[in-house]
Parts: C-alpha cells; sequence; structure tokens
C-alpha cells in the first residue's frame, strides 16, 4: 500500500530547476490521491506560463513512478495563488521578477545611429531566418516612441497577456515571441511622449516583466541615436553584440560611426555591419540602380574592423510584406547566409542571467 | 562751435532698437572729437555681430547730422567689454542671453516620428528655397545624436565663432546660417552619448545662446521620436508650426500619426505634409519605380487634416549632393512651389521674442 508520505518524500527530491529548491518545500505538491497502483497528484506552479513546466512535471512523475508499487502518475497542474508566491518571494511584487523564468542564450541588439536605414527589418528578417532554422526567438522592440515591429509581424490588433508573474509577449505566426510598446497601446498610432527616464524604464520593463521563457536569440531592436534607448540597452542588458545597419548615404555612415564609437566605449562587441536599401532592382530591364548613390559599406566596414555581413536590396515587396504583418511570408533566402554568420559570431550573453531569489 | 555736450544730447534721443533705451544712457558713446564741421564719434556696441548695427549707426549718425553746423559724421565701432554689459544686464552670464539679439520671425519645425524618411533633407531644401527667395534662413540642427545638417551644407570642416555674447552660426555658401553639435564636435563621426537632459539643455543653448541675428524663418531639424527632442522643441521654442514628413510605406505613415497626435497635445499647428522617397526613375526606360510600394500620402494628409504640400522623388543626384556639402547646388525647382506654400501658411511665431532685459 502506498502512502501520501511516500509519495511526498519522493517528491522532496524533485528540485525546481530554477528554483533551486525542491517541489514540498516550495509548496507546489497539492492534492495527492492514491488508488492501488495509481497516484494522481496536483502540482501547483508558478506560473502556468513556466517554461520549464514540462521538466518538472516530467521530473516528477518518474520520481513517483520509481516508488514501489506505483503504475500510473496523472499530474494535474495548478497555478499558485499571490500568498502563496509571496511566502516564497516575498520581493515577488518588485519589477523584474519575470526575468526568474526566462533563460535567454544570446542577446544581439541591432542599431545604426540613424534613422530609417532598416534597422526593424533587419531585427525581423534576422529574427525570421533564426526561426526558419528551428530556434526559440524572440524580438525585444526597444523603439518606444516608433515602434515598426508589430506590424511587421501581426496582420490584425494583437494583445499581450498578462500572468501572474509578468506579460506574456504575443507569438508571431511562426512562433516567434514579440513585444513592443504599440501591443500595449490602445491604438498603434496612439503618441508615446515620453522623456529619457520613462523610455529607460519600459525598456527594462521589457527586459524584467515579459516572461520570455526559453530562448536561443532575442533580438533587439533599437530606435536611432545614441541617447536613453541604446544606453538602457548597452547598460541594462546581457548583451552578446550589436548588429549596425547603413545604407548607402556617406551620411549614414557617419552616423553610423557614431554607433559604433558608442558600442566601444560601452564595451559592446559589435558583431557585423549590414548595408539596407543598397540598390534596387529595374523591373523592366533587371538592372541594378543605386538609387541612394554607390555603396559605400565595405570601406566602412574595414574603418570600423567589423565583417561586412551583407548587402539587401530595396524590394517593394517587403515593404508591402511588412506593411501588412507578414514578414514571415518573405523567403529570406538572401538573408539567411547573414543570420548563419551572425549566430556563429554572437556568444552567449556576458552576465548570469540568474540572480538567486532573495527569499526569507 | 559745436560742443560734445550737444553731441552727446542728440544721440541721447537715439534707441537701441532691441533694448529700448538710449545710446548714451547705455553707455554706448565712447569718444568724441570735433573738428569744425567734423564729428568724429565711437559707439561701443553690445557685439559687432549685433544685427541691428547698421541701424543703430545710420540712426546715430543722423542725429548728429541734424545739429546745426555739422557736416560730416564718422562712426567708428567697439565692442563693450564685459564689465560694461554687465553694468547694462547684471544677468549677461547666464545662459540665453544671445536671444535677445535676435529676432526670428518664424520657426518652423520638421518632423516625421520616423526616421530616415527625410526629414533633414526636407529641412535642407526647405532653407534653400526660402534662401533662394531672398529670406534670411537659419537651421537649428536639433538632432544632437545623429546631426546631418553641416554634411549637407559644408565640404569641408567648419568651425563656429564665438562672440562675447554667444556663438555665431556657421553661414553656408548663400548664405544659410546653420547650427549643429557636428560643428561643435572634434570629429564628425564623434559620439554623443547623452540621456535626454543633455539634449534638451543642448537644443534650448542652440536657441538661447545662439547669435542668430534677424531671421524670416528658423528651420529646425528634429530627430526621429516623440522624447525629448521633439517635446524640448515643441515646448521651449515659439514654433509657428511642424510640416511633418513621411515616406510611402505604411509604417511610416503609422509613425507619422504619432508625431501628428504630440503635435496636437502640444498645441502646435501642423503646417501641412510631405512625402519623401515617393519613386525612383528608372534611367533607361523614365519610368517612375515605387520602390517603397505605392504612396500612401493623400490619405494620410486627409486623415490628418492636414495639406499633402508635396511629393519627392528619390534621386540618386540628391544623396551625392547632400554626401558632399553641395545640397545648395541643387536645382530646387520642384521643392519651391512647396517653400512658397509653406512661407503663405506659416504664421510668425507665438510667444513674444524679446524679453526686456531685466537691468537694475
Amino acid at each position: 500500500m502506498i502512502t501520501e508520505e511516500q509519495v511526498r518524500q519522493a517528491l522532496a527530491k524533485v528540485m525546481d530547476p530554477e528554483l533551486k529548491r525542491n517541489l514540498v518545500e516550495l509548496g507546489m505538491v497539492r492534492k495527492v490521491e492514491i488508488k492501488d497502483s495509481q497516484v494522481r497528484l496536483t502540482l501547483a506552479l508558478t506560473t502556468l506560463a513556466c517554461p520549464l513546466k514540462d521538466q518538472i512535471v516530467a521530473e516528477a512523475r518518474a520520481a513517483v513512478l520509481a516508488l514501489e508499487g506505483v503504475k500510473e502518475v496523472e499530474v494535474d497542474l495548478a497555478e499558485m495563488s499571490a500568498e502563496d508566491k509571496k511566502r516564497i518571494w516575498p520581493d515577488q511584487d518588485q519589477p523584474g521578477v519575470a526575468e526568474r523564468f526566462n533563460h535567454i542564450e544570446r542577446v544581439i541588439a541591432v542599431m545604426s545611429g540613424k534613422g530609417g536605414v532598416g534597422k526593424s527589418l533587419v531585427a525581423g528578417l534576422l529574427a525570421v531566418a533564426l526561426r526558419q532554422e528551428g530556434h526559440q526567438v524572440g524580438i525585444l522592440d526597444a523603439d518606444i516612441t516608433g515602434p515598426s515591429i508589430p506590424r511587421m509581424f501581426f496582420p490584425t490588433r494583437q494583445w499581450p497577456q498578462g500572468g501572474p508573474l509578468g506579460i506574456l509577449p504575443v507569438e508571431s505566426k511562426t512562433g516567434i515571441k514579440v513585444m513592443s510598446i504599440n501591443l500595449l497601446l490602445q491604438s498603434e498610432d496612439q503618441a508615446v511622449i515620453w522623456r529619457g527616464p520613462l523610455i529607460s524604464g519600459a525598456i527594462k520593463q521589457f527586459w524584467g516583466d515579459i516572461i520570455w521563457g526559453n530562448l536561443d536569440y532575442l533580438i533587439v531592436d533599437l530606435p536611432p541615436g545614441t541617447s536613453d534607448a541604446a544606453l538602457t540597452v548597452m547598460q541594462s542588458l546581457p548583451l552578446s553584440g550589436v548588429v549596425l545597419v547603413t545604407s548607402p548615404q556617406g551620411l549614414a555612415g557617419m552616423v553610423v560611426k557614431k554607433a559604433a564609437q558608442m558600442a566601444a566605449q560601452l564595451n559592446v562587441p559589435i558583431l557585423g555591419l549590414i548595408e539596407n536599401m543598397s540598390y534596387a532592382v529595374c523591373p523592366d530591364t533587371g538592372k541594378k540602380l543605386e538609387v541612394f548613390g554607390p555603396s559605400k559599406s565595405e570601406g566602412l566596414a574595414r574603418q570600423l574592423y567589423v565583417p561586412l555581413l551583407g548587402r539587401l536590396p530595396i524590394e517593394p515587396r517587403i515593404a508591402e510584406l511588412c506593411d501588412t504583418g507578414r514578414i514571415e511570408d518573405y523567403p529570406a533566402e538572401e538573408f539567411a547566409p547573414i543570420a548563419q554568420k551572425l549566430a556563429e559570431i554572437a556568444l552567449p550573453a556576458r552576465r548570469p542571467m540568474f540572480p538567486v531569489p532573495r527569499a526569507k
């Protein structure tokens, strides 16, 4: 005859992989029903969006199944109440608690200094290409006053779901997790008239209060400039590095150099340079038209001592797809080698990302 | 026989048109030499860059010539010392003192919200077109982290001159007065890694500490976004209104709507919309290629209840001229009607711009 005590003892050997304490101690084991060789138990998770949910359930099941006489284990899931969580983490109401449930391998910021050279397009295509290769990918839209990412990924208006520990990003058609201020606004063309500290606060929340879960890559789309948003991302997020985007204009090159200098000053690696809007193709003659003048990106890459990852054409079709939330339909073959090169260069983030909970 | 006393009495009737006090009271009349019917006097101006210099000299000369027996008047100019000025304006060391010497009729901000749609190009062409019509024009580059204006107007590196009361803007080939952070940096690709308050401070100084002199139009080139720079310009400068710049991308339209909403919230008139990068022209077929997709600006202008001032093509030649400091060589015929329309719409600035000096 199996006893509840035996089951609890077995579960006391299962550790929550993030919280580093066992399930019993964490108060996760709720109802335990035993009927002959069948055990049915309820586990209360911190959040049903817990990215390690499957792992915890599997380990709990295995531990109970290992008991002599147990032939079948059924696990029901519940979610802890706010009080339960407060007991485990007295500081759980403080911002940044979602960060503990995230495991983000590499964080890549897409930057330019200059506006309108195609940072968001590069960020979007990079995410699409990495996702197509089977990676778990998220995009953090750090452009608070001019966010472009949701428009590219969602044909219709989306709203993020709020969980007890944080906000869930919105998933795109192919499973890319997206967070942007525009997903939180009443209407997407609402102005966000904020000075620097609010901008920085929003970006920090997008990092700390969003349940990203397990990601191989988080792509951060930066706004133009070398002010608050860029500073906050470079100082507060564990970046693998930045990708610089430029256009063939000499003027863009000058501003990109400013961005490169900022990254160098803040000790953030530059992974490479991408030239966007290099040329348009005339549909009648098939000829490449350098509508913004001849490319200067090779020289620029050499001056910055960074690899030139690629040159992208202007394509009316991309503009069309981006404007209608269908960037994932774009055949990203041209972009795939760029994404692969980047994936090779980007090293895992530079700082430990799991601070041990400050439980009393 | 003419006496010095007579000359001084005559000059006591001449008012400094800005300071609203007479030349004697202001201590401007220095040496007075009388030889028969000839009078030679020295006027100490607050600054030799004083925009009203010629007017003051002419009035002083006329006043003395009106004295019986005077046949010839010679006026030498000198500059007041710091002590002299301190006596007249005890607060002259405080920032913003140059503002008193400026007379700026209309201030037009060029804004977009979105980056890279051609704000700086529109700002530059607008200045060039207004200048060609004979107006006095200045450009205040409010894009502190990504300034583009100097590169458009100056083929070689320029340095502004500092005067006792403020900094003199740099004049372009055709006499457009330009101030930009890039004119003050050691090297033009140096990064300006500043948070919001410093950005705002710089813009306020560009308004208050620069001796713009008499201007019919001051064009303010705003950076992308609706954060510190835009807020400071809209809250601190006496704007006639803003010109919105968009591109054919739907995404740009969305962000431009945010900018329009900001202007509305801050009670700044929107003078009109300009669509840039509407199309490129294939050099072989002469056909218009809508490389960023079909234009959406008419609908956008209707939605915003603002006039559509014009649509500009992508021209490799403009990029080339802008990259080499020769924007003034661009035949701005296409832009001239836009500038004229704007000149009609823009009303003089909304706030008094000459605070009476707080002299003790």
